[in-house]
């Protein structure tokens, strides 16, 4: 069933409304007529079974038939945390990690980063980002909306390690790296994780980043022999945790 | 090191050549000069150090200086069966599967394949997929070229089935289908598997489809709640299994 999220103030209390983009999506694209129902989620906490009552190309008003369990979310929070690659591969890991099952998006820059910043754009930028990470999303059928964070430093990236069970730092094979799953296996006695997993831009990162990672408590990690383009790296790690939390089954 | 995959032809007893593409790219690319090294690999069993010789457009020529242990190889054999998806999107199913460690692709065709099988365009949109496997491989410093079968029919894929120690059927959750670990736990007493992953079109597979990969011997596998895209499903299996198999650490 097509599935579309919203803001809490189209959030009623006996119904829900579309707007924008959505309402055109669901009269216009979709075709949907009175009578129809259609999935709404938050993306934070409510999700519910809603039938329409009225459709204009503006606006699609919906009663809510039944509020749904807020679930099908991953145990494993799992952030990505992407140093920006070049091109439109960032958009390729948000739409594919966000089906994979990501929590939250925090792109960042780092010693290599090629990608100049332009706050002019930033904002345009942004938008584009949560618009791919909302379709990939109700695509998926997920019921949270994962979060695009502001743009960090790399000095500020770091200092939110803390707040994380495990810091997976992706890294070529050096004496210091050990392989992910023993990366997981670390802090895996817990049953719900917060994760975060830091991958480099197209040029890696310079072996002083990978210092101030491990100071700043992460695991320096390998995803093995084979040498993954940056935005492969984010969805191999993500798919791996996915499997081994037990989302794949067999847990 | 700079990597380039040869024909067996281009192999000598003392030396190696690079002609076509691979030389324009080693001369005019990054501009090797006599003196640097690179490394080359025939994609099926050797593999070797070689120091520039002889630099033109068309030719540049190595000698062999070490042979290279042919590793770097998944222990777990698992080539990629993907129903002819729309677009681009088979190129980046070839590209990051190549990376994430494939070892083969068979393209094929199923009920509900929408896109159209032209023979004229075949040769051509064959060239193209190996280029794609072949650049990717170079990138990854894989030693085994990855192979991309012609396109099969659904009864033709079902009939390899049996080379396998298991196929992988990705599908909807049924009451018949159990998850990617189960499935993976049927048959990993083993070290070394061979394993068939079947993923379906944008439309998915036909129930009668499933029935008949069931009957062949398939395990109908779920890669857990989220919808995942057609050319996100082997990507996402294909990592499992090679965080499963060892190929990330902790064995």
């Amino acid at each position: 069933m097509q599935r579309y999220f919203i803001d809490p103030i189209q959030w009623h209390e006996h119904y829900i409304e579309l707007i924008g983009d959505d309402a055109h999506h669901a009269a216009r694209v979709m075709r949907m007529q009175v009578g129809d129902s259609f999935i709404v989620t938050d993306g934070k906490s409510r999700c519910a079974r809603v039938c329409i009552t009225e459709v204009s190309g503006e606006r699609v008003v919906a009663d809510l038939e039944e509020q749904l369990k807020f679930d099908k979310e991953p145990n494993w929070r799992v952030t990505i945390a992407q140093s920006l690659p070049k091109g439109d591969k960032f958009e390729l890991v948000l739409q594919k990690a966000t089906e994979i099952g990501a929590y939250a998006f925090v792109p960042f820059t780092s010693s290599r980063t090629i990608v100049e910043y332009d706050a002019k754009k930033a904002d345009k930028q942004a938008q584009r980002w949560r618009k791919i990470v909302k379709e990939a999303a109700e695509q998926a059928h997920r019921c949270l909306l994962p979060e695009v964070r502001t743009i960090a430093s790399w000095k500020r990236l770091l200092e939110t390690f803390v707040h994380y069970d495990q810091v997976i730092f992706c890294y070529e094979k050096t004496e210091l790296s050990r392989g992910l799953r023993d990366a997981i296996r670390m802090v895996q006695h817990k049953n719900e994780l917060e994760i975060l997993v830091v991958v480099g831009p197209e040029g890696g990162f310079t072996p002083q980043e990978a210092e101030q990672a491990a100071e700043a408590g992460a695991a320096i990690t390998t995803l093995g022999s084979r040498i993954l383009r940056t935005e492969t790296a984010a969805l191999v790690a993500l798919s791996a945790m996915m499997y081994e939390s037990g989302e794949m089954g067999g847990n």
